[in-house]
């Protein structure tokens, strides 16, 4: 993002900078304003009222909780299901604790590379889902709204995994960093801990960065039951000890005033403007991209552009997937950086990212504005 | 602490806070203003010109970067050297990586029941210490000054432990989060990483929470040649991805004025008075206790102390070591909190710190002296 925190955020931040306590050790669980403002802001979210006592923890960021996680909950040998492309910090944050990732795939609808589509077209088979459980799976781990596809599964999907998960005694780790920001048609945003009985096997994740473009605060959170928790928590106690003060007072005032004021509203509809206006030139060079219901990411389809036969790359980018040479190229050549989404796949599923670049719009709009001037260059690249 | 970063560094927290660039993610090395501080703060107590940019990796307080760092070098069943009593959080930073804590004593001097000692009178025997290397010791964690003695290793102990390090190719991972605050008649902290060869096998760990009042802050680091610091650098990208960006420009703030202003020492100043306030009471009611050479952790022999036998105490303290009942005596009936130096010692060896409490002072001097006026009442509990 280059634009700060919500001023009313920045300024709860420099009051907390004033106070003695806040500059000092917080609770490895988190400081009790945050907690209870958590609870507040989650519990008609969850439809249950939760307890800041015990089933809310925060972390160094949502990338710690996720990391302490598996930390809690890996033996060596644990199995855990990634839908692929996954954001990935994940894969190492399974390998490190012992586990190992096993990919299921979210598919493009087979014409995704003619037009462009809702990242709702994207689907999880389920018996592909329930295929790859074996005896060792511990953990199913879901990403909503999804990075990069921008997907929010909806409430049947949730509910499907969710049987599988029962089915297999298998925990639910539910990456929500972008639960705040989710666009029109959606009204609500569908959680897989308030379904059926799974609040008792799920854990969520959420970002105070992602929430209040924040995202250099390191300030994360997670909330499930204290049978869950209380695992991630012992390991996060022993991995980070406690979260940054000063800015857990600041996210929890952010929090306070989303309570009595349509924050979290109007913050989408700005990015909702945002995204119009940078998926309105992809519309004009006629790229075929997927439309996001959630998240600031656009996956554009790039088959269509051809850069100079004889362009010279780095030869790094001989190891990496062909899509590297695309986003290079962009940025080099157009100026405009996009992130190659085989970085969301296992080697030796490079291929299916290799007509993708994945553009970010948590961009002012003058920024977006010269962004989307840059890419009009591209119409001669264009093959008709 | 009790008390606040020193003012102009809460000033610029705030100013950072002010700053679009200064809220969002940072270099997962740290933010070049800082790793610039640090690098021109250290590289003169390292006697070697530090490189920014390969060297210094900034870190979510020292605690993370220790758990990085096990995390970046053990393996399954390797081996690390702990001197005992240890910071507590060595040893599951130590396991949760699939190491193994290998214990070598401090031991005080023999009569350390009977007379007030300096730090320094605890000693590591050189041979015993050889005597625990195997074949899959990897790392040896040295920590000056030490927490809870307050020794400062000196430079022919530093070069003893160095050179068992190198007959043993041994990585040495050096805790000194407390190296602005150590007391005359120290002029000089000493540092291994700044002796013989042995900065090529060393890492050094810092803490900004420690030099600049401000434990919630969470920002340390670590330093080291880039072929040893790179691991832990990979890991912590992983663990945390980055560090909380505001609070890194102001330990940099921080960092440059002690460059040009004896910020540290006017600190030391403060705390060794601190440690005259709280050391007098001792004296006077003529409990032995260790006079630290650094930090700010006085370990005071309790053995003289009798609470009443027929003191009521939780069922808790049973499965602890006897130091847990003096402590929550002296909590609940004298008013001031100490730790239980057995959180210090393995299972085993508890009876070792079974006549040991910690008291901190770093406080501000009101608490201090009201602590003394409290402590004061222990007169008609101790045996003459």
């Amino acid at each position: 993002m280059n634009f700060g925190p919500p001023a009313f955020v920045q300024e709860a931040a420099k009051h907390a900078i004033d106070q003695v306590e806040s500059n000092q050790y917080s609770h490895p669980r988190g400081r009790i304003r945050l907690r209870n403002a958590l609870a507040a802001s989650y519990s008609p979210e969850f439809g249950r009222e939760l307890n800041p006592e015990t089933e809310i923890i925060v972390t160094a960021g949502a990338n710690e909780a996720i990391f302490a996680t598996f930390a809690g909950f890996l033996d060596e040998g644990s199995e855990v299901i990634c839908m692929e492309p996954f954001f990935d910090q994940y894969i190492p944050n399974i390998t490190m604790n012992g586990g190992k990732p096993v990919y299921v795939p979210l598919r493009a609808p087979a014409d995704s590379s003619e037009r462009t589509v809702s990242s709702h077209e994207w689907r999880l088979d389920i018996d592909e889902l329930r295929s790859k459980i074996t005896s060792k799976t511990k953990i199913i781990i879901i990403n909503t709204p999804h990075n990069p596809i921008g997907k929010v599964f909806d409430e049947e999907e949730l509910m499907a995994i969710g049987k599988v998960a029962e089915e297999h005694d298998l925990i639910i780790l539910t990456d929500e960093v972008y639960d705040r920001l989710y666009y029109p048609p959606l009204k609500k945003f569908p959680r897989i801990a308030s379904l059926a009985n799974f609040w008792e096997r799920t854990i969520t994740v959420g970002s105070g960065g992602k929430s209040f473009a924040a995202t250099g605060w390191r300030v994360g959170w997670l909330i499930g039951p204290e049978h869950l928790v209380k695992y991630s928590f012992a390991a996060q106690t022993r991995v980070v000890f406690c979260v940054n003060s000063p800015c857990q007072e600041a996210i929890a005032a952010g929090l306070e005033a989303s309570l009595v004021k349509p924050i979290f509203q109007e913050q989408t509809d700005e990015y909702l403007k945002k995204r119009g206006i940078l998926s309105a030139v992809f519309d004009k060079l006629k790229l075929p991209y997927t439309v996001p219901e959630g998240a600031y990411f656009i996956l554009v389809n790039t088959a269509k552009i051809s850069y100079p036969k004889d362009y010279k790359f780095p030869e790094l980018l001989d190891s990496r997937g062909e899509d590297f040479k695309m986003c290079y190229w962009l940025t080099k050549e157009i100026g405009v950086c996009s992130i190659p989404p085989s970085e969301f796949y296992v080697k030796e599923h490079w291929p299916l990212a290799k007509d993708f670049a994945r553009f970010a719009f948590c961009k002012t709009d003058d920024v977006l504005n010269e962004a989307v001037k840059r890419l009009e260059k591209l119409e001669q690249y264009i093959k008709k």
